[in-house]
C-alpha cells in the first residue's frame, strides 16, 4: 500500500495540508482558515475531517505520520509558544491535543523555518548535502541550519534565529525589540523599507514617489527595477549587499557547503542574487572564498511549506 | 594496566606534551622547541623520544592514542595547512608521517581552538553539557562550537572562525585581510589596541601614556585597571561591550547552554566578565535572555592545551 506523510503548514491566515509521498509528490491538498478558531480542539477536529477527505480522494493508502510547520513551534515540547500571528495565546500543547484525534500515527511539529530546511534537505536542492543553511525571505527572515545531516535545535529548541542577528549597528527598529536586525533589511518588508530610504537618498524619477510604503509590493519593485527604475535597482543592491555580508559571517560559524534562499523575495532572481553573491565573496574569509554556494531553493514553485512539514516525518521514517 | 592518551600541543615556539588519564590527570609532561626543526621527520622522531621518556617515567601503562592540537590543523585530512606561525610551509601531512613512528596507536589532530573545546567538554567546565561554545582570548580569538555533543567541523573542516566575524563595520584591520573582525577587539592584542584608542579618547592620567603599544602587557593593564586607572578600565569596558554583543549573535545561531571563555585575557576576571555579561544580556533576543551563561573555562590553571589535545582521543575512546 502506498505510503504518505501528512504535511500541515499552519499560517496566520490559512492552514494548508497535503499528503506527500517519499519522493515529495503531493497529489492531493487542501486548506482551511486558521483564523476564527479560538477553540483549538474544534480546529483540530476540522483538520481531521480534511485529512479524511484527502485519504478518500487518494483511495487505498497508509499514513505514516503527521508533520506540522508552525510559527514559534517547539520541536522538543510539541507546543506552539507565544505566536504573535495566531489566535491561540500563551503555550499551546498542540501535539498532546492531536494525539487522541490521530491515535495511531506519530505527529511532530517544528517552526516553519525549520520545516523549510527539512523540505530542502529531503525533497529540494539540498538533497544529499549534509551541511547547509536555508534562509527564507518572506515578510520576515526565517532560517534553518543543518549540520552533519541534522537540524540544529539548540539547548531549548530556539536555535537558528539568524533574522535577528545584527546586520547594521544602531539600525532599523525590529519587531523583536532590538535594532538593526537582518530581517529589517533582508525580507520583503525590509526591501520596502530600503526602497523608502533610497527614495530619500536618490533623485532619480520613480513610480514609487507617488505611492506610500503600504502600497509598495514586492513584485512591482522587481518589475520596475527590471524596467530600469534606478531607485528600485538601488534598493535591491543594498538588500543584496547587507544579506551577502551577513551570510559571510554565518559561514564562519558552521562552514556550510551551500546556502539556499527561499521565500517570495527570491522570485526577483538576479536582482537579488547578483549583489548578494558579490557582497558574500567580498566579505568571506580567504579560506572560504569560492567554496560556498548561494543557491535558490529547489522548492520555489511547489507547496514548499506542506513539503517541509511532511519532510519532518519522512526524515524520521527513512 | 592504566590507560593514557598522549596530548600534544604544537605552538609556534614550543611543543608541549603529556600523558593524560581518563579523568584529565596529567602526571607527566614535557616540552621541546617547535622552532629549529625545518625537517618535520626529525621533529617527529624527537616527539617519539619524548613520549618514550614519559612512558618510562610513569612505568607500566597503555597508550590508547595520540591527540594533537595545532594551528591550522585539519581534522578531516590530518594535515597542517598554511600555518603562518610554523616553519613547515604549505600542506603538511602530519598524521601520515606520524603513523610509521607510532604504528600501533591511532593519532588525530585538530586545530588548537577545537582542541580547547574538546578539553572543556571532556575534562572542564562543559562536562555533561551537549550545547556550548568555547572562546579562547589569547593573542587572537579562537573558537570551538559543540552542537548535540559533537564539535562542528563544517564542510571542509574550517567551521568555527568566530574571531573573524564582523564586530564593527569598517573597523580595525585584521591579519586575515578583512576589517572589523572580532579578534581585533577581543583578544589580548585587541585589548592593547583599545587601550591605545582610549588614551586618545580620554584625558585621565594613565601610566600607559609613557609607554608604546609594544610595551603594553595584559597583566599590567589588568593591574592598573584594578588600581583605578580610568583609561585601562575604559579599555576593558569597551572590550566586554563588543564581546558581549557578538556572543549574543552567536546564540541566535546555535542557542548554546553556555559560552566558556578561556585564554590569558580571562585572568582579568570581573574586569572582563562584568561588561561582557551586561552587554550580552542587553543584546540577546528576548527568548534567550537569562538562559545562556557566560562562564570561565574550567581548565584555566591547568595544562589546558595538552588536556584538549588528549581529549580528542578520550572523546573517541569513550
Amino acid at each position: 500500500m502506498k505510503k504518505f506523510a501528512v504535511g500541515i503548514d499552519i499560517g496566520g491566515t490559512y492552514t494548508k495540508l497535503g499528503l506527500v509521498d517519499e519522493k515529495g509528490n503531493c497529489p492531493v491538498q487542501s486548506k482551511l482558515p486558521t483564523k476564527g478558531h479560538s477553540d483549538i480542539d474544534d480546529y483540530l477536529r476540522k483538520i481531521k475531517t480534511e485529512v479524511d477527505k484527502l485519504v478518500d480522494e487518494i483511495g487505498e493508502c497508509e499514513l505514516i505520520g503527521i508533520g506540522i510547520g508552525v510559527p514559534n513551534g517547539n520541536y522538543f515540547k510539541g507546543t506552539i509558544e507565544h505566536a504573535a500571528n495566531l489566535e491561540w495565546k500563551g503555550i499551546v500543547p498542540l501535539i498532546d491535543k492531536l494525539k487522541p484525534i490521530f491515535p495511531d500515527i506519530p505527529a511532530i511539529l517544528t517552526n516553519d523555518a525549520n520545516a523549510s530546511a527539512y523540505g530542502e534537505g529531503i525533497f529540494g536542492a539540498a538533497k544529499g548535502v549534509s551541511e547547509f543553511i536555508t534562509i527564507t525571505l518572506g515578510t520576515g527572515l526565517g532560517s534553518g541550519i543543518v549540520i552533519n545531516n541534522k537540524l540544529v535545535y539548540g539547548n531549548n529548541g530556539f536555535a537558528g534565529e539568524l533574522g535577528h542577528t545584527r546586520a547594521v549597528e544602531n539600525g532599523r527598529e525590529c519587531g523583536c525589540g532590538k535594532k538593526g536586525c537582518l530581517e529589517t533589511y533582508c525580507s520583503s518588508t525590509g526591501l520596502k523599507r530600503t526602497l523608502l530610504e533610497m527614495l530619500a537618498v536618490k533623485k532619480a524619477p520613480s513610480k514609487f514617489r507617488d505611492l506610500g510604503i503600504n502600497d509598495f509590493h514586492g513584485e512591482e519593485i522587481t518589475e520596475e527595477a527590471l524596467n530600469g527604475d534606478e531607485v528600485a535597482k538601488a534598493a535591491f543592491e543594498k538588500t543584496g549587499y547587507i544579506l551577502g555580508r551577513s551570510l559571510a559571517d554565518f559561514v564562519a560559524f558552521s562552514e556550510p557547503k551551500a546556502i539556499y534562499l527561499a521565500g517570495g523575495l527570491v522570485s526577483s532572481g538576479d536582482l537579488l542574487f547578483d549583489p548578494t553573491r558579490k557582497s558574500f565573496e567580498e566579505h568571506l574569509m580567504t579560506i572560504y572564498k569560492g567554496k560556498v554556494e548561494i543557491l535558490p531553493s529547489g522548492l520555489m514553485d511547489m507547496n514548499a511549506a506542506i513539503l517541509g512539514a511532511a519532510a519532518l516525518i519522512w526524515n524520521e521514517y527513512q
